[in-house]
C-alpha cells in the first residue's frame, strides 16, 4: 500500500504543483489504484509515474471545484484509447456524472468500458469488500465537499512455518487451504485446523482523507486513528479569518486533527500557490510544533504506508 | 506577429508534447493573443511562455474532440481568477457552448467576464476589424472540423523621411496626420497631402491553421498564399491508408497543399505519438523532399511571423 500525491495545488496549477489528486496504490492487495479527486492534467501527471491507468478502478470526488474534476474527461477518454481497464465506478456529490457525460458526448468519446456513478449524500459507508470498507462524510466547504476514510480489515495472521513443519503437510493445495484458516485432513487422516497454524490476526491500515473544508467535526471522527492523514493546508497558521472565509484550512488546523486523534503521519496539500520554497516548508514547521510526524506532500512524492510499529 | 506551439500531439499528451493549441501573438498589432484549440493542460503550458491569460481575447476551435477542448474550462477559470480580463469570443462547432457551460455550471465557476460562442457553420468570413479579417471553411474529418485563415490587411506604407525633411514640418500632431495619410496645412499656409509622403502600401501577412482532416479542396483554398501554414500531420507518408480510414492527414499531405499554393513556411502539428525523436525529425525530413521550408513544430516553439521577402 503506497500513496502518491499527484497535484498538491489549491485552486490553479504553478510551475511546480498542479492542481489536486492522490493516488492510494493498491497494487499488493487488489492490484488496484484509485484516485481521489482529478484536477485537470492527472493524466499528463500519471506519464510520470508507474500508474497504469487501467488498474484505476475508482475514483472518489471530494466535491466539483474545477480544480478537483476537470481532469476527469481526459483521464476517462485516454484509459479507454489505452484498452484493457475494466468497469470503473466514480463516487462524487451530485453532478459528477452531468459533468462527466456531457464532456464525453460533446467530444463524441466512446469509453470502452463502463463507468458507474456514486452520488455521495449521506455520511457512511460508500464501499466494501473482502480486504476494505470505505467510509465518507460530509465536510464544511462552499459548495458540498466529502472526506473519505479508507478502512483495511484485519488481516489473518501468517502461517506460522516452524509450527506447521512439525507435521507432514505437503506444499501445495493443503497448505494454502491452511493459510486460508480452515480445515484439513492429511494423507494420514489427521485433521489440522488452520486457526491453530497462523499467527496473529494484524490490524488493517487507514488512510484518511480531507480535502477542501474548514475544521469541522467530521473531519476529526474520519481521521480517527488514521495511519495516514491526508489535509488541505490552503493557507498558513497566521490566515485562521482567510482561511475561514474562504471554506479552507490552515496548516495548523490539520495538524491539530491530527494531533487529537492519534493519527500516525499528516501529509499537507492543497497548497496555496502563495506559498513556493521556503514559505512551503514554513508550513510543514509551524504544522510539526503541534504536529511532529507532519510532512509537506509535493507532486510525485511516493510513500510505503506502513503499520505503526 | 509571433505563432507560439503549444501543443503538438495528436489524441493523447505524451511526456514531450501536450495536445492540441497553438498561439497567435498579435501583441505589436492588437495587442491580444488568440488561440487556436485548447487541449487538456493548455494553462499549464500557457505558464511556461510569457503569454498573459488576460490577453486572450479569441479562441477559435476547429473540432470538439477531447484532445482540443478539454483545456478549455480550466483555462477560462484562471482567465477569471487572475483577474483583468475583458470579454472573450469562442468560435467553434456546434456543441462547444454546452461543453464550457456545463463545466462552469457544476464547478459552480462564475467568471468575471463575458464569453460570447460563435457556432462554427458555413464557410466564410467570420471575424473582421480594422486590421485582420478571419475566414473558416469546412474540413474533412470524422466530426465537423474547421480550417481556418488569418488575413492581415494590407498596412499603409512607411513615412518616407528624406521626403519630409525637405518641407518645415513640426514634430508632433502634424506628424502623425501625415504619417496617417491626410492633409495638413503648414504655418506658412502650404498644404501637404500624407499620400505623398508614404511609401509604398505593405501587403498584410496570411496565417492558416489546419488541425484535423483528410486532405480535401478547402484546405487550398485556406492556405492559398499563405506565410505560414500550419498544418496537422497525424502519420508519416508511408501510413497514407491509416491516415485515410482515421480521417486524417500524412507529412506529405501537408508539404503538397504547401507546395502547391504557393505557402511561405510549413509547421506539422498533430504529431501522433508514435513519432518520438528521430521518428518526429523524420517526418520533416521526408515532407522536406516536396516542400523545402517544412518545419516539425515542437512543443513552446515560438516564431516570428516574417512577410516574405
Ligand atoms: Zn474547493
Ligand atoms: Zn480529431
Amino acid at each position: 500500500m503506497e500513496i502518491q500525491f499527484l497535484g498538491t495545488s489549491a485552486g490553479q496549477p504553478s510551475k511546480s504543483r498542479n492542481v489536486s489528486c492522490t493516488a492510494l496504490k493498491l497494487l499488493d492487495e487488489l492490484n488496484e489504484v484509485w484516485l481521489f479527486d482529478v484536477g485537470e492534467a492527472t493524466q499528463h501527471q500519471i506519464l510520470k509515474t508507474n500508474i497504469r491507468p487501467r488498474k484505476v478502478t475508482r475514483i472518489f470526488i471530494s466535491h466539483t471545484h474545477g480544480d478537483h474534476i476537470f481532469g476527469l474527461p481526459g483521464f476517462l477518454s485516454s484509459r479507454s484509447f489505452q484498452g484493457d481497464g475494466g468497469p470503473l465506478t466514480i463516487y462524487g456529490p451530485a453532478g459528477i456524472e452531468q459533468f462527466v457525460q456531457t464532456s464525453l458526448r460533446v467530444s463524441k468519446t466512446r469509453v470502452s468500458y463502463p463507468i458507474k456513478y456514486v452520488v455521495l449524500k449521506e455520511d457512511g459507508l460508500i464501499f466494501e469488500n473482502d480486504i476494505f470498507a470505505v467510509y465518507t462524510a460530509r465536510l464544511d466547504h462552499r459548495v458540498p465537499s466529502f472526506g473519505f476514510r479508507v478502512v483495511e480489515k484485519p488481516r489473518p495472521g501468517e502461517l506460522l512455518m516452524d509450527k506447521v513443519a512439525e507435521y507432514n503437510v505437503p506444499n501445495g493445495p493443503l497448505l494454502g487451504q491452511l493459510k486460508a484458516g480452515k480445515i484439513i485432513t492429511l494423507s494420514d487422516g489427521q485433521k489440522l485446523d488452520g486457526r491453530d497454524f497462523l499467527g496473529e490476526e494484524r490490524p488493517g491500515r487507514i488512510v484518511t482523507i480531507i480535502y477542501d473544508t474548514r475544521p469541522t467535526k467530521n473531519i476529526g471522527e474520519l481521521a480517527d486513528n488514521a495511519d495516514v492523514l491526508v489535509h488541505e493546508s490552503t493557507f498558513d497558521g497566521g490566515e485562521e479569518k482567510m482561511a475561514h472565509r474562504y471554506f479552507h484550512s490552515t496548516c495548523l488546523d490539520a495538524a491539530r486533527v491530527a494531533r487529537d486523534h492519534n493519527v500516525g503521519e499528516l501529509y499537507l496539500t492543497h497548497i496555496s500557490a502563495r506559498y513556493t520554497g521556503r514559505a512551503g516548508r514554513q508550513l510543514e514547521h509551524d504544522a510539526r510544533k503541534i504536529f511532529k510526524h507532519t510532512h509537506l506532500a509535493n507532486d510525485l512524492d511516493n510513500f510505503e504506508i506502513t503499520l505503526r510499529g
